[in-house]
């Protein structure tokens, strides 16, 4: 399915962040279970609960636009997460592996603020008002679980990291 | 070389953005020969020159914290690199394209802003002032063409993909 026109780059990054999002949903619980500072596996624990709620608002998309997503694996996205696994080898349950998951999770965050950040702009530009919406919306999530795992870190995730 | 401590982390993380850096300033001309945008030729050229000026940031910091660099690939980066080469190959040139390589570059962005992001908290808790002044000032770059690359396609460039 080539990308001729606006309409098929909104529908091939819907695509890509679908799959981006399908991924997370998997690996948030494993981050939960490997942190140990009770903020954190909160936040893991709720933005999951998101991540789940931010799938569905993508299958309300198809359906209020009538399209079809490509079938296809986001490359990014595994890779970030494959980040997230090469701490958790390598650094032991405590403070440290903390500031280590916050930084990876804070990764894909910025990954999907930037591909929400796109698809609110070309969802305006196609007139597609009940998707920016909805895109509007999730976004919002991600900016919040951004600044919350920043606020973590500073507070003291970090700094216990650095005194132990 | 294991990650031990905050400054293990720290030296990591470092490595990882210096990696980064050096594969964009390979990528940053091939985006400006793809575009046809002349404001996002012109983005892409400065940021050309704001990258070179990263990298240098970081070999100061490595010279005044007396660290050294790991020698590794940033992963995430390759992969976002990846993603802009396939809608070249995929794309013709013209308003479309540069849509989708706005969209490209603002991963890129966001994913060096969530790296820079974690490497200014840590400076700091390790109080390491000096690395933390040099970091904030790559941040502020980078922030600063995340916003640039948001008005060029919210200016036109996305609407003349639309109307193509």
């Amino acid at each position: 399915m080539p990308t001729k026109t606006l309409q098929d780059l909104f529908v091939h990054m819907l695509s890509d962040i679908y799959s981006a999002e399908k991924q997370l949903t998997k690996a948030l619980p494993k981050l939960a279970r490997a942190s140990s500072n009770s903020d954190l596996v909160a936040a893991f624990e709720q933005h999951l609960e998101e991540t789940q709620g931010q799938v569905e608002r993508i299958d309300e998309i198809v359906e209020t636009c009538g399209i079809k997503l490509k079938r296809m694996k986001c490359i990014a996205m595994e890779g970030l997460i494959e980040e997230g696994k090469e701490v958790m080898d390598e650094i032991e349950k405590g403070p440290l592996l903390d500031a280590a998951l916050i930084a990876a999770a804070q990764k894909v965050e910025h990954y999907e603020i930037a591909s929400y950040g796109t698809l609110c702009t070309i969802a305006k530009q196609l007139g597609q008002t009940d998707a920016l919406h909805l895109l509007k919306e999730t976004m919002a999530e991600e900016k919040a679980t951004d600044e919350k795992l920043t606020t973590i870190a500073q507070a003291g995730a970090n700094q216990e990291a650095a005194n132990a």
